[in-house]
Order: C-alpha cells, then sequence, then structure tokens
C-alpha cells in the first residue's frame, strides 16, 4: 500500500506538528511504502523569500531524517526536485473546470477575507492532485482543511481514466480526526498561528520557558484536580505509557500537586524525550551534503516511479510524436 | 535580437497561415535569432484526441521545415520536449493576480458563450508567459487578439524582476495589422472556422475546386472590372511582383477577362509555386525520423536557453537548497 504525504518546509517545528503528522509518517514506513516530500513549490504560494524557503527546506529534511525517517525503507524528496509534476499539473488541468477550483474552501476563504490571490493558490489544488496522482498513490493521510482537496483529485483522476483507461490509480483519502486536537499552551489546537506552540529541538532554556507559559487554573496546591481539565495534563500525556497516564491521573486526584513541579517535570520529559533526535539533527546540520545526498537518493527513487505515470500519460494525451 | 513565436500544431495549413504568419517566420531567420515552437502544451486546452495531437505536431513541424525553417539557422523545437517550462509556469503563477487572468478576453469570450471551460484555458496565458520569458526573447510577433496576453506576459515579468532583479527581458510585442487581411474563398479574412480557405499541400484535384469556389461578381466578360472589388485578385496579388501586379491590374480594367480563366491561372499559380514545397514535405512525411531528428536537435539548442534562465530562477525563488 502506497503512502503519500507532503510537508510544507518549515524550519520550526513544534509538538503539534509531531504527535499529528510527523510521528504518524515514521510509524508508517514500518508496514506501508511511505512516499514523503518537502512540498517547496508548494510552499511558493506564500513564502517569496528564495533565502528563507532553502534554509527552510534543508531544516525540514533534517527534521524528518533525525526523528526517524529512513531514506532506506521510505522514500523522501524535494518535490522540486521531480519537476514532473509540474508538467503532469498542466495536463490535468485541461481535466479540471474552473468551478471545482473556485468552490475550494481554501481559495474562497481567502477571497471572503478580502485577500486578493495570485493564480498560484488557485492552481495548488491542482498540483496537490499531479503530486498525488504521478506517484500512483493508494492512499493520502489529510486533515479535515484538505479533505476537499483530496475529492477533487479523485475528481481529476476519474476524469482522465474516463478518457484515456485506467492510467491513475484512485487515490483514497484517510482523514485523522485526532490530528485537531494536540492542544496548545491556552487549550486551543497547538498552532504558529495562534502563538501557543511548544517548539522541538530549543535550546534548554528556551523550552523551558515555553512550557512554564502553558495556562492554568488558580487551584490551589492543595486541592485535588481534574486532569483533563488541565492544559499541563493535556500536553504531559501524550508522552506517557498507559501506566504512567494512571499514575499521573492519580497525582492529580489526591491534591498536593503544583503545577510549577508539573511544568518542570514536563519540561525534562520534552527535553530527554527529543534529545536523542536533537543531537542527531545538530550532526545533519553540520553536514549539510549529507542531507542532500539522502534527498538526492529519494529523488532518484521518486523519478523512478514518476516517469513510469509519465510516459503513459504523455503518449495517451498525444505529446510522444 | 531574439524573435520568439509558436504554433499550434495543424497538420492542415491554409493561404491564410503561409502569408500570415510561416513567410514571416521564414524571413525572420534571415536577420534574427529566430526561436520557434510548437505549441503542443497549448493545443492540450482544446485537443485530447492524443493520436491527433501527436500526427498534427509531426505535420507542423514538416510543413515548417518543407517551407523553408532551417533548423541550423533557427531554434525549433516541441514545447514539450522542454518541460522546464511548465516548472516556470507553476513559479509565475505566484507573481500572477487572479484578476490580470479573469479580465482575459479570450477567456471572458467563452464564459460569456455559456461554455465552462477547464483549468487549462484558464490557465493558458501563464504558460504563453513563461514560454516568451524562458527563452528571453527580445519580441514576438502577435496577432492583434494576443495583444493582451503579451501584456501579461509583460505584466509578470515586471513583479518578478521587481522581487528579484532582472532575470527577465522584457519582451516587446509585434503586432502586424496585416495578418487579419488575408482575404477567404468569400472575402472574409481566411479561417478555418468560415470554411474559406485554400489549402496548402492540397492534392491538384482537390485544390482546384477550391480556387473555383472563389466569390467572384457577375459582371459579364466583356466589360472592364475593378481588381480591388475582387475576391480572386486579393488573393492573386499575394504571389505577384510588382510588375505582375500593375500587368494583372491593367487587364482588369481593360476588359475581356473572364473569372473562369483567371482562376484557372490562380489555380496553376499556387501548384506551382507550392510543389517544390509539396514534394520536400512527401520526403519528410515518409521519413519522420528525419523530422524528429531535426525536432530533437532543436529541442537540444532551446533546453540550453532555457536551463540558462531556470538556474536563476530556481536559485532565487528558493528552489536550490
Amino acid at each position: 500500500m502506497r503512502v503519500l504525504s507532503g510537508i510544507q518546509p518549515s524550519g520550526s517545528l513544534h509538538l503539534g506538528n509531531y504527535f499529528g503528522m510527523m510521528q504518524k509518517m515514521i510509524d508508517y514506513q514500518r508496514q506501508e511504502d511511505l512516499f514523503c516530500f518537502i512540498a517547496n513549490y508548494h510552499a511558493q504560494t506564500t513564502v517569496s523569500d528564495g533565502k528563507a524557503l532553502a534554509r527552510g527546506t534543508l531544516k525540514a529534511a533534517a527534521n524528518f531524517l533525525a526523528l526517524g525517517l529512513d531514506p532506506e525503507k521510505s522514500t523522501f524528496w524535494v518535490q522540486s526536485d521531480v519537476p514532473e509534476v509540474q508538467e503532469l499539473t498542466w495536463i490535468l488541468s485541461n481535466f479540471t473546470p474552473m468551478g471545482l477550483l473556485e468552490r475550494c474552501h481554501s481559495y474562497k476563504d481567502k477571497v471572503a477575507q478580502g485577500i486578493k490571490p495570485n493564480h498560484g493558490l488557485f492552481a495548488y489544488p491542482v498540483l496537490m492532485t499531479a503530486d498525488i496522482l504521478l506517484f500512483q498513490s493508494d492512499r493520502v493521510p489529510v486533515g479535515k482543511d484538505q479533505k476537499q482537496h483530496l475529492e477533487v483529485a479523485r475528481d481529476i483522476a476519474n476524469k482522465f481514466n474516463n478518457e484515456y483507461g485506467d492510467i491513475f490509480t484512485i487515490p483514497e483519502p484517510e482523514i485523522d480526526d485526532e490530528v485537531a486536537i494536540i492542544p496548545g499552551l491556552d487549550g486551543r489546537k497547538m498552532s504558529k498561528s495562534y502563538g501557543n506552540t511548544i517548539d522541538l529541538f530549543l535550546e534548554e532554556k528556551a523550552l523551558r520557558k515555553q512550557v512554564m507559559r502553558i495556562v492554568t487554573a488558580p487551584i490551589p496546591v492543595e486541592e485535588p484536580k481534574d486532569p483533563d481539565a488541565c492544559n499541563v495534563y493535556k500536553i504531559y500525556r501524550l508522552f506517557l505509557s498507559k501506566e504512567e497516564d494512571e499514575a499521573l491521573r492519580a497525582r492529580y486526584r489526591a491534591g498536593g500537586l503544583g503545577f510549577g513541579e508539573l511544568k518542570q517535570e514536563l519540561f525534562e520529559k520534552i527535553r530527554d524525550t527529543f534529545a536523542p533526535y536533537a543531537e542527531r539533527r545538530r550532526e545533519l546540520l553540520a553536514n549539510p551534503e549529507r542531507i542532500r545526498d539522502a534527498l538526492r537518493r529519494g529523488a532518484e527513487k521518486a523519478r523512478q516511479v514518476a516517469n513510469r505515470t509519465m510516459r503513459k500519460v504523455r503518449k495517451k494525451t498525444g505529446l510522444v510524436y
């Protein structure tokens, strides 16, 4: 089963990204044929600072590799290193009714906000479709906000297949509702745009500062507390085994638990959990050629699959004369 | 001076195409650095029959080569053999306000006619922009209907250059009003959609039949005639030197000239003018590998220029990490 996932290149990474997506990706590679790419073309719809994009791409790759993505087991590459995806985007554009794109929420919302979007943003779902179809992906794990884009991909694939025969695998979405509920410092979904994140790979001091900012209720130390109403607990539990979780819940209910003490514990837990990854990440970023090398080999593997698809597509649509 | 021209692949060719565009192209190569490509990606917005597109591409190439396009002097290729143009299309999409495309007449007209267009048609001007900018074209000869698309190309190039420095040559349009006035059998502009064409490379019998269909006024043979009011003359003069033209005008005014006789003369003129080209075309189509070979070499030349541009574009926009 081929599972495809693209992530926007961003140097900084928070617990929400990790537990919501990256950990799952890294788990996939045990059983599935994971295709995972850094979506730098997509990022160009919002990032015009070329240096920032290049740096973000390298860091995103370092993050994935450090956290356990194995470039031998999986296919891991940078989107623009397989530019065939753009040729497919064009070809699929001719099977994409304008109405399909005009109805996409992500675009409509921007327009409703009074933003004057560029064509890249409008065409984004076609590029995403090409990403999926080029690699004959069976399954695509997406958040709820991307569900509609996957419907677009299925529509386009069906239209093309109706015209030319079964060229593309019709992708199945895998909507994971849990993705949304990794809470941030203030209990809302952890998100960069809310400024409520706990970031991975921070210096100790900065990490401790973030953890200490978790919003808690003014309940005296001695009183028993409800773990399910506590933002510290909601984050802490992500790191705990079932037994550890039960033990922590018991401490909440028993009373005598101070939030300061608990935050210190959580801080140490985060630091210690990610310490080995942080070390690997530092090593990789000190040797960027090793990162580039892994990505180059990944692109070669991805390109073989892409070329198999494109040979058929080019022939069927008349580009081979 | 680099002059760029793209033509849609179409196997059949009429006098309007020849005198309106192809002859001019072939003349350009004497003094200018002509870049001429067969726009098969563009054709995909309207042609979904892959076999027809492939056949049309090969025939269009044969037409150009037979009529005198010299692949050594000029750069002559098939658009999809330099797929870098699609990567540039994506990158430029992020510098293309939606409003710019929504205002394009060619798209607006289709929508006004109640046609539900595909995204390919909407995105067409961005691809055309990429065609122009990828090869750093100085001048682009276009018909009046394409004038707006060239404005789009200039807008996008300026926006990009403002962000990243002078990467692209700003193309100058070359609007040729004469293109519109090659008349057809009925005096209206010669056009496939009017069914009023005289086609090149027809069998003698079919060519004669077309010429005999030219619409003339019911004026008796013996009466003097006004050449400028005569559809036969308007086509005939395209083949004449100044002296021959004067002589023909004198025959009109003298009276005693029958349209049947004149049409026979014109038929012979067309046949004889294109006979050597038709022979070369037959030879080429009997040896399609020779055509493909010329196109392959052309694509290599074009690709060198394209890669010079793309190296800069990729670096500036952050695709090189």
